[in-house]
């Protein structure tokens, strides 16, 4: 029987679960109603569609973590400052609904005012890793559309640094002069790890390396999993120069799509530095559960 | 009297000046019929299209530069090789067209080995600014989509570099999550060199220097044309120290569209480097005036 429902509503996917009590998923659905494509009056339907039959009949409480709490999305939550560990319901926003089996409470995120930052989505990720790992101390590195690098330290969020990656390959890759040079799916690991570490050993002149493999493709006929890799390689390699300071020397967790994170796992293996991966699905869900303790443990 | 006609068909604009033999201009006429949005058999009909009543009734030498002349476009054009000067219309295309009256010649591109690079267009502004400065050695720079950085010796194209720092900040600010905080056209002087000087001082940690445009939009309401004016000077910054070996000490003259180069211009400026600023529409122009004297050469 589903005692809660536990929401990631991402920019361009909403991840439903039924949950019990006691923690035991009783369905599980996903849809591509992101908060990208939504009014503010289009959540709750969203929500209510997705769910469907699987709605139960009682007043429900629903744990929603993510974009949904952005200023012009569903509700605007709070932001918890850094250093803080991952804020809970007692921050939350409670969303009035029009169906009244909801009751919605969306999650804070996490800012940090120098270098200014924010996190919607991820704090939740974190929680659930230092849930199943309360004694990490370390780096976790999100990769991702946004790839985060957190520092965590006595179970708190000390500081940390998005940058722009996955966005950016997004870009590259879809809508600049590149596209017809990197179409496809393919890969290839060698043109990868060399271009990680031809970005690491020189990151200015990424923009001219960018172009470079444009001017192969025409040249040269440049493989587009090759170019596809190099350009991925390049972006990820720059990020990590810059990321240093918070990986040399470090315990890193990984947390976020498997063929991402296997490229991040390539490039820091390369740098001498063994990581551990995680099932980023399950980190999200451990970290709802825990909101959820928190509810339980307020109105027991 | 319209002797010939010169044109200049780049990715988003066809731009066509009727000439007399010695020089003058008779017309000159702009459409958005650039090569992006032509199939191969549209080059013909949308330059006939544009002339207008102004095609002389006789054959008429045309003379293009730009990207018409790349695989999938017109008809391929050749590239010379660096070291060289800017290839005239011994090594041009002469393309057979349905209308008797055009007499085709597209005018080759410049390309580089190592590190793989080329241009279309830009020889041609290089070759007319030659004719106007014989004895001009140094830097040349060419900012646009593709800003190319360009050694001449001798009267020759030495080396040269390609950044595709434009068309980042094309992406960036009409397609990004950073479309919301840089939106308008305002700017802001300050910001721009402070964001140049920040980039080129750490040139590794721009994918993160980008995010925090968009998290000071968010948590401390940046004013659009500042964020607008810092990303832009992060972009060109980060190039501009990639691309110091070309500028450093260098006598530099900039060829490109007036907003952008005094962008460029103030940036070298903040750097104690003089630099020469000239109208780019008549490099174009005399480029492709120096091409025709080599075709009456040819034939007289």
């Amino acid at each position: 029987m589903t005692d809660w429902i536990a929401v990631d509503w991402g920019t361009s996917q909403l991840r439903v679960w039924g949950m019990t009590g006691t923690g035991t998923v009783t369905f599980r659905k996903t849809s591509e109603a992101g908060m990208n494509g939504l009014p503010q009056d289009g959540f709750e339907p969203a929500l209510i569609d997705l769910v469907g039959d699987d709605m139960p009949m009682a007043e429900t409480p629903v744990i929603v973590c993510g974009m949904a709490g952005s200023r012009q999305a569903w509700a605007e939550a709070d932001y918890a400052a850094v250093p803080c560990v991952a804020p809970g319901l007692d921050r939350a926003t409670a969303v009035q609904t029009q169906d009244k089996r909801l009751s919605v409470h969306i999650l804070p995120g996490v800012k940090q005012a120098s270098p200014a930052d924010v996190m919607r989505g991820e704090e939740t990720q974190i929680s659930g890793f230092l849930t199943l790992n309360p004694k990490f101390a370390g780096i976790i590195c999100l990769p991702g559309t946004h790839t985060k690098w957190v520092h965590i330290s006595a179970g708190e969020i000390v500081s940390f640094r998005t940058f722009m990656t996955g966005e950016l390959f997004a870009l590259l890759s879809d809508r600049s002069v590149l596209r017809h040079t990197v179409s496809g799916d393919g890969w290839d690991w060698d043109a990868f790890t060399d271009a990680v570490s031809t970005a690491m050993s020189n990151t200015s002149d990424l923009a001219a390396r960018l172009f470079s493999i444009r001017a192969e493709g025409i040249l040269n006929d440049l493989d587009a999993k090759t170019a596809r890799a190099r350009l991925s390689g390049l972006l990820i390699g720059s990020e990590l120069a810059a990321a240093r300071p918070y990986w040399l020397g470090q315990h890193v967790a990984l947390i976020g799509d498997d063929a991402l994170c296997k490229a991040y796992a390539d490039a820091l293996g390369a740098q001498g530095l063994p990581v551990e991966r995680t099932d980023a699905d399950r980190m999200t869900l451990e970290g709802l559960k825990a909101a959820y303790a928190g509810l339980k443990a307020t109105t027991s």
